[in-house]
């Protein structure tokens, strides 16, 4: 289980970093809907593999298909089904280690749940598998900007120490894309590079920080209960790889700040009737419910657990012994991880606006 | 929507502050279960107001009732019914304030969605609808105990700038109730116990942060892609009132460290085929699956928004105004938190542990 | 599991026969609904034993109690807590039984599957289950009107042998309530009440068949694949205490005839642009979709298990021994399963109407 | 939505007759199973158009590819990828129906839903989709096997008027597959074989019923309320294209029988504490629980609607026309269907296998 996401909009995806493809299903994507395909290989391209010195020497085109539920270039309604082919699998460098388990890595998990695993590769725990999600979140990205006129965009906020502290609504993707950091301040963006040279140089790794908004949001989304739009958001960014920690609004910083200061007071807005908040500790969402001030959040990403280091761990008799690993990874997973975190923004808000239209109807 | 949650132990609920009462059905609960109604009661006198100073003074006994799905003391298999009625609801204190909005509350936000709230008590974004899952939570805290060995507990690590660092598996549920501030350590408890008397002095509120661990999880639970152990405790975390961030393991802190430092090296334990990790940064999870180590999480609690200050505002007409709410609240949500946090916790363990038995079989 | 139905509009039940009572949650209701109370109390009327001297003696009232989710007589949007108490529960008359499995029950079946029952009256398998349905049901009946413009209606098809052809078009909730056997046709109605009574004196029952037409469906209501709307109709019926069959449109006899014969060919209807077809062998679905034609079911139930005869069975050790039931039972389930179906109908369609909505908006 | 199906063993599917191909993704596969490949494309040939002169001349290899989930030929328990690609699309036999509605077809109410459609072929709605179910459901028949000892098989029961009444106990897959109309009396399939090449020979079509068994079911599969076991079946075969009627056990025909003659009676079976039924109308269920018995259940399908005879219809203006189509078409639907329906009844079967392993550990 668990390869499926959303309720009204929901995708299932298939697929492992070695083996036939990566793909997925898109179920109740609303109809009529004219595609940009370049605009979804186009963030394709900013998750693949060796985009940059910064990332994985792994060369995957990751070129997409789309199988059905297109027609004439236009979204049919029923089912969209995506496949992207593994074009540079190389089991041969896992074959060595295929009766370790790798440190931090989910062999070991993996194979205590189902008693196997395919060991070529990090099978279906590979960062590989969010092909699938960006390709699916980049048509949410399209129906949500079409049909409720809402704008997603994530970049770097921090790479180890190094903070890039940055206006939400100011950022753009002009801006976040000027570097392969993926950090709009360009000083910041500078530091972060040397940084992760440096750990890559060590053959070590390094995590970082990504930070995202949805601008555009209309008041009413999410759910009072257990399908507050934070919790499924929190859901979606703690379902990606490397992920350790997740913030909505003032997060973590605003359990040291008092009521008086955190909340959020409304003001009339410029046009009639429109409602604004003076602050946003909330993050744009309160009771679960978004207020139509911008979404905003944090996702903390651990350190990449393949190091070229070597290190004890035990084989699959439960013996000890040393690993150093080898093979084609990333020195800091935040650059690629940018349209990751846009994708499972996208998935989340729109199925919340289905929702939304489908109980309360068009308001 | 999004009263509902788990797959196989399904959790659905209702009820507001001011009504007819709160409850629960619970779906695929174990059969043959004898339940321990006295400790089930006594989780939700932990969360109930009015048990001691520093929470609201609202005087609720939260009697449960069991309605059906138990017989003869034993879970049945089929659905368990629960009820909780609500007796000291008092919307007098609410109606001077029907047409406004309370700021950093879910008033605005519930009537852009419906059109209409429940402006008697915060309807169903009330905390007072955490009974329900402290009540659901503590069954699937009884079944985790007898079917596999699970024991979970969580306590306050944080009221405003204090932190208490503790060591999880030092933790007992009597150091935790020690102090009705439900922090461990007793010098600590007493410094925060001091901040909220001295925000709730000044009719201002302060947040913090609860960490809890579970101790005996199996290898095994939890999915690889969006169903990760860790995404869906994220999700009913962050579905809490007032949860505002949410971490595993190393958390926020793991960014700032090398793979080098974070990476959890694999040990032989100390039976036959046991294997453990020299550190826990995963913080029991590897690639969203168990991996037998204690799971351990934090989740941030924002101050509570009722404070008894004058602020800005707007009414339902959307004219600036200002507020100054009455009503019996609490000062930090974070001790009442405690056993909320550990019933979430409970359902989403449980529900894994009974995904897990469902596809791979007793292992 | 599988106490919970629908997708968008979401109801799930619990209670048994013996018991504190029955109840369920309703989630994804559309808000600002002014609900009719009398007419949800009416269709339990219509489903409550004692009404009539065809029926089972059982006296309950079934008082129906909204706990929540209903503000000044209208629907928030957030969870509706409904609640029926039990108040002639008679455990005494299962007792006898409690060690012997009822033929054609539950009995047997239920304790296979976990161990125990309450064997105290039926327990969830009992068709007081159906309480709960019928109240959500009327809560969807009501939707379906404001919102839609569509009306329900079911009726006694046959008793046995007496078979009652009626032009779905033409009935009237009148005609059908005209009889206490539900039968729109005064002659049948008689003629089905005579063998029912007949049956009853034997301690024997008869089964039969429960007509519905759904009036006013838009076009487009389904999904093509698993979520047909006639798949989705067969489940809600199918899962019906008692019922052994399931038609649409043409149903089994459709079998029988020739594509040229049982094409539905399309028409221009009276306002521009209606389409209609010139028969309706379709059932008002074509490919899982509405097609704007009335939505025609049929749903077979067969005789009741409990008959005042005695009969071989064995007992909970798996010994032979014979059985005689007590207790208060319908000879006949077809004239209060009228407003049961009704009840699954309107919970189909509307979750059907709320995902057409969000999915593709309104048209 | 609605291309997904099950909650524990999910089905995920996806393709148009005329596209890419058509495929799946199946979800919470038990690890481990050594997957008989030739089996699966067996159940895939036996269901393919081309196969014999009763059905479809469409030339379809239908050629398997397993894009992931399986490695070194065992099942990883992780999401299984299936593609099936189109070869013998043929879209120009459409092209002059582009702007005409079929009758009968999913045409109009495709479109009426969702604005648009792949006029190309029958689309989504076309029975092409099933190549999906087929290859899902027989990987589930072989877990159901390996697992839990269950076999699953159907036959063709009427084509018309001509019924072959047989003992569901004694049917095996030579005797089905001894003829092409896959019907286990040689006489009737004769019979039915010469009815379809009269309908086909007219240009015109015939519905017919599908029967099926499922043996070595264990006690217990099923929930009590809205997931009966025969409820998910119901589902199951509703969904499928050209289904108009389900029956589980006795029927409709059950509806006609006296409690008394219906009950079935239990006996003490051979083994010790086994308890068998004397008769099995209950078709292997009662109360929503298989009882051990075979579970029986019928599927009627009616006519195909394309026929090569001109019908009245509208166009997609609304206007009165007529048609007569060409493409290539099954005079009747029912010996393709045989391996259809034993792929949703081993789909739900094992759904609720594992299901109740997870709810009810291993008994």
């Amino acid at each position: 289980m668990g390869s499926g996401f959303g309720r009204l909009f929901r995708v299932t995806t298939f697929g492992e970093s070695h083996g036939g493809g990566l793909g997925a299903v898109i179920e109740g994507c609303p109809p009529g809907i004219l595609l940009d395909m370049g605009a979804i290989q186009a963030q394709l391209d900013r998750r693949r593999p060796g985009q940059s010195a910064l990332v994985s020497a792994r060369k995957e085109p990751d070129q997409l298909e789309v199988l059905s539920g297109v027609f004439e270039g236009r979204t049919l309604g029923s089912a969209i089904g995506l496949l992207v082919r593994n074009k540079d699998a190389d089991p041969s460098a896992y074959a060595p280690f295929k009766d370790k388990y790798r440190p931090s890595h989910a062999d070991y998990s993996t194979e205590a749940k189902y008693g196997l695993r395919n060991w070529a590769g990090g099978g279906r725990a590979s960062a590989r598998e969010t092909v699938a999600r960006v390709a699916a979140g980049a048509i949410a990205a399209q129906v949500l900007k079409v049909q409720f006129g809402i704008e997603i965009l994530a970049w770097v906020r921090s790479v180890g120490d190094i903070v890039a502290e940055v206006d939400p609504l100011k950022v753009t993707l002009e801006g976040v894309d000027a570097s392969p950091m993926r950090c709009p301040l360009a000083e910041k963006a500078a530091e972060m590079e040397a940084c992760v040279r440096g750990v890559r140089k060590q053959g070590d790794t390094i995590g970082g920080v990504i930070e995202a908004v949805a601008i555009g949001v209309p008041t009413g989304l999410g759910d009072p209960v257990f399908d507050k739009l934070e919790a499924d958001l929190a859901k979606a960014m703690m379902s990606l790889p490397a992920a350790k920690g997740f913030e909505i609004g003032s997060g973590f910083e605003g359990t040291t700040m008092k009521g008086s200061a955190h909340n959020d007071v409304f003001l009339p807005g410029d046009s009639p009737g429109e409602v604004i908040t003076a602050t946003n500790h909330s993050g744009g969402i309160q009771g679960g419910i978004s207020n139509g001030m911008p979404i905003t959040l944090k996702v903390a990403f651990k350190p990449v657990a393949t190091i070229f280091i070597e290190q004890p761990t035990v084989d699959c008799s439960g013996k000890a012994t040393t690993i150093k690993p080898r093979g084609r990874h990333d020195p800091c997973v935040v650059p690629r991880a940018v349209p990751i975190v846009e994708a499972m923004m996208a998935l989340v808000i729109l199925d919340h606006a289905l929702r939304q239209r489908g109980q309360c109807g068009q308001r």
